[in-house]
C-alpha cells in the first residue's frame, strides 16, 4: 500500500532570484543566483549536491543555449544525475516533486530543485500570444489564455448574479492587494500600488480582463535544497518539511464537453484534496496560515480560492474582498508576495517561487510590512492549461 | 544514508509499438498502441494507473497537438499526475527513473513510464539536420551528430592504429549485425540484411560513417507498467525488476577543454559505475546477459561497449567482432534487437523500447531466431549531447 509523504521530505534552503524584465541577465545567470542563494542558506556548497530537478517550460531554446539539462550541469559544474521536467504552468511544482520522490525513495541525501524561465530576448509574447492550436475543439482559433480566463470571470459573474460593474469592481480589488504586496517585496516584478479606479480605467486586454488584471511577461528562477526530514537539523532548525502533494493532469474538454461549467474547476478541486488527505488537512481554511496560489490573472485568484475550498462558492467577494481577509494580517492570506500577478510568473520557475515565499514566511523572515503571525502551514497552487480544468498541482509546506 | 534501489521496483507489463515510418500514425496512436499492449500484459486496466512519466523530446508541439502531459491524459481519458520527462535521448530512461522514484518512495502502486517520438510529418530533419548553437565552443558550426560522432571514429582509428579501410570495416561488422536482427524484430524499422561490402559502398554522410552507420528516423513508443517488487507476484510470475541506475549530466567541455579526447566517454563510464554499484555487478562482461545500447551510429556502439566496460579499451575488434561475442548466441550479446541503427530511435521512446527488448528476453519472449539463453541480467544504455560526454543514463534490468 503507498503511504503518505507527510514529513519525510525537507526544505534546508532556498533561493530566488530578482524577479523582472532582466534584459542584461542569461537564463544561466537567474539560476546561478537561485542557487548560489539556496546553497549559502543550507549551509552547503554546489559540490554537496547529489541530483537536481530542472523545472523549465522554454529549457534555453531560445537564444541558442544550451539544451535544459546540460545548461544547469554547465553552470554549476558538476556531473550529477539532472532531470527536466515541464508540464505546462506547473512546471515549478514538478522540480520539487521530483527532488521530493528522489529524497523520499532514499536514492539521494542532498537534491535541488529549481525552476526558471528567461522570456524576454525570447521573442515569446506573453500569454496573449499563444495558439492554442488545432488540438483545441473549443478555442481553436483566437483563444489566448487571457481569452480563457476572461470567459471563466464572466460566466462567474453570470452564475453569481453580479453585475458587469460590480464583477469588473470585485476583480479589481484582487489585483489592487495583488499590488500593494507587489509593492512590499523587494524581489518582485511590478512594485507600485494600484487603486481600484486605475484598474478599472485601465486599457482592455479581454473583457473583464484589463491591463492590471493579467500578469506580465517576467524572467526569473528560484531554488530548493531538499534532504531527508530525519536529517535537516543537521542544516538547520527552521527546517520546513513537505506536507502534502497532489497532481491532476486531466483530458481537458474529453466526454464532458456538452456540460462544460467555465466556473468549476475540477482539476483544482481534485489536486487540492489529494494533498489534503496527504497532510492530514481537514478544513483548509481554518488550518492553513498561507497560501500562494496560481494568479496569472485576477479572476483565477477568486476561483481557485473557491476550489481549494478557502471559502464556499459564490462567497469570495463577502468572505474574502470585503472583509480583506486575504490580507496578510487577515484570517486567509492569498498570494501576499505580491503574486504571479505582481511578483511575476517565469513560467517554469512560478512553482519554486511560491515555495519560496512560504518556506520564509513560515521561518518569519518576510518583510516586515506583510509577514504573517505565527505562519506554520502554507500551500502553493499552480494550474495550466485551460483555466482549472486540464493540469493542477498543489504542495503543502509546514514547520514539522 | 542512501539505500541502493536494488529489486525494489518491477516491471509487471510492457507494449511496443511497430517502428518504423509511421505516416498514418498520430502520436496519440503510439501512444495507444504502446500502453494498451502494457496493460493488456500486466493484466490490468488503463484505469488501474495511478501516475504516469511521459518521456518526449519534441512533445506533441509539432503538428498542433496539444501540450505533451494533456496528450496522455487525453489518450488514455484518466485525470492522474502526469509529468512530461526530457533529457535529450536518454529521455525515455528518465521516464522509467521518474516512474521508479514514484514507487520506490511509496507514493503510488502502479505506475506508466511511457516514451514517445513522432518524427515523421513534424518537419525534423533527422540528426545530420541539427543545429548545435552557439553555446557549443567547439563545434559550434556544422556539428551536426554525424560530424561529432564521425570525428569520435577518427580519433578512435588514429588512437588504435587502423587505417581508414580497417576502421570503416570495422563499423561495417557492426552495422551488418545490426541489420541482421533487424531483420529477425518484427517491429523494427529497418527489417532488410546488409553486407559488409553495402556498407562499405553506401553514400557517405560524415567519412567514416555511411549511410548504414547511421540510424534512420522513426516514429514510435514503448510502455512499461512498475509496481513495489513485493506486489509484482499478484501480476504475474516472470516479472523484471530494476537492478541499478545512473545518470550523469555533465558540463559538457569545461574546464577540461584543453586536453579532451573524443574517444573518452566519461559520462557513459560514470553512469555505467553507478549502475553497477547499485547492482552490486562487478564484471560487467561476465555478468550481465545483454546490453541494449545507445548506438545512433555504429561507432557508439563499439565506444559505448568499452566505456561500459564490456570490454578492454581498443580490443573490440578483437573480442567483439572477430569473435562474434555480441551476437545472441555469442559471449555478450550486444542490440540483438537491431539497436537504434536498424529497430529505430524515435529519441524519447529508445530509453522504454530497450527496456522493451530486455524485459522480453529476460521471460525467453523474444523470437527464437534471436532469443539468448538462460538470460537474467540486461543492461540499457542512452546517451545525449556530445558523444560519451554530456548526457548519459544507464538502467540494470533484471530477473528477481
Amino acid at each position: 500500500m503507498t503511504e503518505g509523504l507527510k514529513d519525510k521530505v525537507a526544505i534546508v534552503g532556498m533561493g530566488c532570484s530578482h524577479f523582472g524584465e532582466r534584459w542584461g541577465t542569461g537564463v544561466d545567470d537567474l539560476i546561478q543566483e537561485a542557487v548560489s542563494e539556496a546553497c549559502r542558506d543550507a549551509g552547503i556548497t554546489i559540490g554537496d549536491i547529489q541530483a537536481a530537478w530542472l523545472g523549465t517550460v522554454m529549457g534555453s531554446q531560445m537564444g541558442g543555449g544550451p539544451p535544459s539539462g546540460l545548461l544547469l550541469s554547465q553552470v554549476l559544474q558538476t556531473s550529477i544525475p539532472v532531470t527536466r521536467v515541464e508540464n505546462l504552468c506547473a512546471t515549478g511544482q514538478e522540480a520539487v516533486r521530483g527532488a521530493v520522490y528522489g529524497v523520499a525513495a532514499k536514492a539521494y541525501d542532498i537534491v535541488l530543485a529549481i525552476g526558471v524561465e528567461k522570456i524576454k530576448d525570447s521573442g515569446y509574447g506573453g500569454l496573449g500570444a499563444q495558439y492554442p492550436g488545432k488540438w483545441d475543439p473549443v478555442y481553436a482559433y483566437g483563444g489566448t489564455s487571457p481569452a480563457r480566463y476572461a470567459m471563466a470571470a464572466t460566466a462567474y459573474f453570470d452564475k453569481h448574479h453580479l453585475s458587469p460593474e460590480q464583477g469588473k469592481r470585485l476583480l479589481a480589488e484582487i489585483s489592487v492587494k495583488s499590488h500593494y504586496y507587489g509593492a512590499r517585496n523587494p524581489r518582485a516584478h511590478l512594485k507600485k500600488e494600484v487603486t481600484v479606479e486605475q484598474v478599472m480605467a485601465a486599457p482592455m486586454v479581454a473583457w473583464p480582463l484589463g491591463l492590471f488584471d493579467c500578469c506580465g511577461v517576467t524572467d526569473g528562477a528560484a531554488a530548493a535544497i531538499l534532504v531527508p526530514a530525519d536529517q535537516a537539523k543537521r542544516y538547520r532548525d527552521d527546517y520546513v518539511t513537505i506536507k502534502g502533494m497532489g497532481l491532476v493532469a486531466t483530458p481537458g474538454w474529453g466526454k464532458e464537453m456538452d456540460d462544460f461549467d467555465l466556473t468549476t474547476w475540477d482539476a483544482t478541486e481534485a489536486a487540492a484534496n489529494q494533498a489534503y488527505r496527504e497532510a492530514g488537512i481537514k478544513n483548509p481554511r481554518n488550518e492553513l496560515d498561507l497560501v500562494e496560489l496560481h494568479d496569472c490573472f485576477s479572476i483565477a485568484e477568486l476561483l481557485a480560492s473557491e476550489h481549494l475550498s478557502l471559502c464556499e462558492r459564490g462567497q469570495y467577494q463577502k468572505e474574502f474582498t470585503e472583509s480583506r481577509a486575504y490580507y496578510h494580517d487577515g484570517e486567509m492570506p492569498v498570494n501576499i508576495s505580491g503574486g504571479l500577478k505582481s511578483f511575476g510568473h517565469p513560467v517554469g520557475a512560478s512553482g519554486c517561487r511560491e515555495a519560496y515565499e512560504i518556506y520564509k514566511q513560515l521561518q518569519g523572515k518576510a518583510e516586515p510590512s506583510r509577514q504573517v503571525r505565527n505562519a506554520r502551514l502554507g500551500l502553493s497552487h499552480n494550474q495550466g492549461g485551460h483555466p482549472g480544468r486540464f493540469v493542477c498541482g498543489v504542495i503543502i509546506y509546514g514547520l514539522p
